[in-house]
């Protein structure tokens, strides 16, 4: 360990509407000792996920962080004292180590990873949200060439990858995002047939022209009057891929849900599906395989959103929620 | 043929709140010569379900029925013209005749029955309420012993038979229904583990009364605030059959869905599937021989609630969609 200080940001309270500066405090504090079964992980990168918004709002697939925790969230870290573990000094490792310089995590809770440049690819693409975007298309979505797969959030770290996967597998893909400059980003870079602005257009009329043929696979990381817009266009037999909410993650939850549930599903046999990338834990190798390989063939091109300081990382969330990001964003911190 | 007249019920205006006998007209005509590949069928038990009221909304899983038309609906009948098709005078019949005495059908259009008794079974059991309690609880619910299943609109034709289905899986089943007496008839005949009035009780602490191990299956027969209520207390990778909604049957288009969607599906990675029984055609015979077994050794208790008159058909829906019945309703032509 480095003798140096440990900065913590503190989940100050829990934010009622939106998420501010304010909710959060900065701390210093001891570097931890390790305990039994423990390793001392130095942070080097935070990722930024809407999830980290969602996890202050209850329960989810993990315990709620509550008023007064370190703030949560996972980050590619090196291992400084690997203690009693199998880990070694030096070896880089997956976790959630919380927004902090170090932190003491038990070895069973973090993943060991490859060695590989950039590093911050270990975030991206092959983090996470890449492996999102892999398994939530390729399981649930089961895209056919010339099905029409639509995306919202198309520029951020999921969505830009689904898009691309879903051209590498013939579809027509359409995406859904907030400004003009990601628009030309999504068609102009990534190869997306059309993107649409759903601050600026009509989604209803924008999704109707973008879409003569229906659609038959959204890939939905929004909910709400996006995903409602979309039911009411889905084909036969359409599949709609629940990967997040993020409109409702920033504020009060929703008090009401997409119009047409469970109506449309019946009616035109649809199906949705909630996932979480760990549910597809044993075909880890498969889907590492076939990114590397569409990254080295230039099939999916990856950008990388990268903040600087453990101190910006609250900022780095809000502006994600505010939609500021292409690609993947994270903090580096050391 | 018979000579006689054809009397047939039109759908005089589509009903803009709820259904009443005034927006059907009782009219005579002559009985219709069978075309080219057609033939005469008479008509003689027409099959009430609350699908019927939904095909007055729009396009479904077929055409609209408009005003002016013969009102849609399926029926089991007999051939007496059978013209110059392979259908031979006397075969019994499935499929969409209308509400009237006599009807000419594309013989393709029609489904040959076997002959047994009683011929009404036909139409309940082994009809396509039986068959689409089959196939949604077995393919899209795909049961586990000792797993929580929940039915609405559960002393129905279809949840019935759910019901019973569930317990021969040995599930935990719950019905959800709308009197005290249908809930007598679930648990006191037909083996329901809990049975729960809405009308009476309050549906999120039924629910978590009767569902100590929260649910892991949902036959959703109806939408609305039950299908909200259930998905609060749904466990990881819950399945949720959606089969109906026939909350937003019976009035105006519903103006919003049930919160907690798609949030609560990512969360907790849960699965809505909408289908329609002829998704699984190439499997009736197998499940014609489950449900027959099961009928046979006293497994499913099959109830049925036959009206008679052509004249009182109007009522019958009407009645249904008030929730008038214990199991399927049908109506005796001749």
């Amino acid at each position: 360990m480095s003798g140096t200080k440990n900065r913590q940001l503190i989940l100050k309270e829990i934010p009622k509407g939106k998420l501010g500066p304010e909710h959060f405090q900065l701390r210093e504090s001891d570097v931890p000792k390790p305990g039994t079964g423990e390793v001392l992980v130095k942070v080097r990168y935070i990722s930024i996920d809407a999830a980290n918004r969602a996890w202050m709002q209850g329960t989810t697939y993990r315990a709620a962080v509550k008023a007064g925790d370190i703030m949560a969230g996972y980050s590619l870290g090196e291992v400084v004292e690997p203690g009693d573990t199998k880990l070694k000094k030096g070896d880089l490792v997956f976790g959630d180590c919380g927004w902090q310089d170090y932190a003491a995590r038990p070895a069973t809770e973090l993943n060991r990873l490859p060695g590989l440049e950039p590093v911050t690819h270990l975030l991206s693409v092959y983090g996470i949200t890449g492996l999102t975007a892999y398994f939530g298309l390729t399981e649930i979505g089961a895209p056919k060439s010339g099905e029409t797969l639509v995306i919202s959030a198309a520029a951020g770290a999921v969505g830009s990858v689904a898009g691309q996967i879903g051209k590498v597998k013939g579809c027509r893909v359409v995406g859904i995002t907030g400004s003009d400059e990601k628009c030309a980003w999504l068609t102009g870079e990534l190869g997306f047939d059309v993107a649409i602005n759903y601050k600026t257009e009509n989604i209803h009329e924008a999704l109707q022209k973008a879409c003569p043929d229906k659609i038959d696979i959204y890939f939905d990381n929004v909910g709400g009057e996006i995903l409602e817009a979309v039911l009411f266009q889905t084909n036969t037999n359409g599949r709609i891929i629940c990967c997040g909410a993020v409109s409702g993650y920033d504020g009060e939850l929703p008090t009401k849900g997409p119009r047409g549930i469970p109506g449309l599903l019946v009616v035109n046999r649809i199906t949705m599906r909630g996932f979480i990338v760990s549910d597809f834990l044993e075909r880890f190798t498969k889907a590492f395989q076939d990114l590397a390989e569409w990254v080295a063939t230039g099939k999916i091109k990856v950008r990388e959103d990268i903040l600087e300081g453990l101190e910006n990382t609250p900022q780095a969330l809000i502006g994600l929620l505010n939609g500021e990001n292409l690609g993947k964003r994270m903090v580096k911190v050391a």
